[in-house]
């Protein structure tokens, strides 16, 4: 299995997504653009807009390759001389409020000094946080795991809720959900079975997705519930920019802007100061927004 | 001119701006909270919402002191034990679009080595930029720079067009202003001088600001206009979130969020790769976002 067949597999990865999620969004398709690095490899970027579910969201694929720069050995620890890095990256804004923000990713990566690993994550990001669904999504998560290491999930979980987590607001971003990273393979796991896990994933997520997009997607909603979406979005913004360490490394390596920032809302809001009136949904969705909470026993 | 006086000067400084912009907006008024810091000191940080001419911003006010953490030595590069800060910090959000963006701050710092320094700056970020307005702007930081050094503008100027730049959108944040830091008592000038600098340049601050507002506040404008009022927001939070070595110093060091954060917009926009018109207001703008544009000869 060599990290062009890995890069290969994600690029498939890609276009299964990228057309099932139009066939949930029903109404707007991808755009592509094609880019290249010119330290060497490219990406292909899909980006839709306006959709009948979709506001504002993107499905990434990336191959990139060459030497090991100063950022990547400061931010990233990196040792060797060349790198070899491939991956998928999604997040969707819907523009109902009773439909979650969702968030997918997995990366592989190779040292020239024969390392490599995986990486990636799912976590959901929902305006108003609905028990019975969170419940569904981790379930769904922890399913995936146990066909791959009856370990994964109990480590991943818990990795997400340190992960997606904003220190200056105290607040997870969201539910969580799983996030890893290193995973190397071993006696226990080939790099077979470590690939299939990310690809069953990345398959995996836009049935996850479906099952919250159907529940939310015809409800009501007002311009409350619309401008309490926007300030979570302001949240999302938030983690993106100051806490995300992929947006970050992105950007300080000179990364596509366009392709990393495709992560932001169409519209995001902040308000000094919000008053939340107690007992109300934006109160109870505040009160979850914390690390720790078990949504599978 | 001990500590205490300074903060106290500051502390009236930010009473005369916020009466001052009121008198500007003409419609709402400041809320002032107070708070504590447990390490030591506080502030008084005043906000305006809903205006005539302002849609949101901030007037703070800080004096904070005790011990030099962690974080202060990491990225600050403290010497010594303790130490004492004290600052006014603005940053005002327009609803028209006419109207620019402004921001301000000035600050004292003194550590118990025994060594203190001013800080501030003033920068200017029209959502379309006005030549004229920008040469207006950039003439009264000028004049108010040569009363206490003519040697300051051509240094703070171009300390701006470097400290106001977002690197990985290749623009400066707007047409810049200036910036000057570590700013230090010496044989030409006394610790008394520099406080009057920075207390001038806090009250020129709203009548060089209300130039501006004069000039764009009746003007017309479309949807369009909005949009890219907000696409510009965007990039402002970005800067504030991604570059601003305050903001990320303040989320770091245990800052009080609501008041740090205070200087992002109401509403912002994103979206992927914006399509813009050769030769329109929003193309001439964005060719205008470099650095090193001389305004006033």
């Amino acid at each position: 299995m060599d990290k062009q067949s890995i890069a290969s597999e994600f690029r498939g990865l890609q276009d299964y997504i990228c057309q099932y999620l139009e066939k949930i969004d029903g109404k707007s398709t991808f755009q592509e653009d094609t880019w290249e690095r010119s330290e060497g490899g490219g990406g292909r970027t899909r980006t839709i807009a306006h959709g009948g579910i979709i506001e504002k969201g993107g499905v990434a694929f990336s191959e990139v390759f060459g030497p090991v720069n100063d950022v990547m050995k400061r931010q990233l620890g990196l040792d060797g001389k060349n790198f070899f890095a491939t991956g998928v990256s999604i997040v969707l804004h819907p523009s109902n409020p009773h439909v979650p923000i969702i968030h997918m990713n997995v990366r592989y990566f190779e040292l020239d000094t024969g390392e490599c690993w995986f990486g990636g994550g799912i976590d959901l990001t929902p305006h108003y946080i609905v028990p019975t669904q969170a419940v569904q999504f981790h379930a769904g998560l922890k399913e995936i795991c146990d066909r791959y290491d009856s370990s994964f999930y109990a480590k991943f979980k818990p990795w997400a809720d340190e992960y997606f987590y904003i220190p200056h607001r105290e607040e997870t971003r969201g539910i969580g959900g799983i996030f890893f990273d290193h995973l190397k393979p071993n006696e226990q796991h080939t790099k077979e079975h470590l690939l299939n896990f990310c690809l069953d994933l990345g398959r995996s997520f836009p049935v996850l997705y479906e099952k919250q997009v159907v529940q939310g997607k015809d409800l009501p909603f007002t311009e409350e519930h619309l401008h309490w979406r926007n300030l979570r979005r302001g949240r999302y913004v938030e983690f993106n920019l100051v806490n995300d360490r992929g947006t970050k490394f992105g950007l300080l390596s000179g990364g596509r802007t366009e392709s990393i920032l495709m992560s932001l809302p169409s519209d995001a809001s902040w308000e000094y100061c919000v008053d939340i009136k107690n007992g109300s949904n934006e109160s109870t969705t505040l009160k979850l927004l914390i690390k720790g909470i078990d949504w599978t026993s």
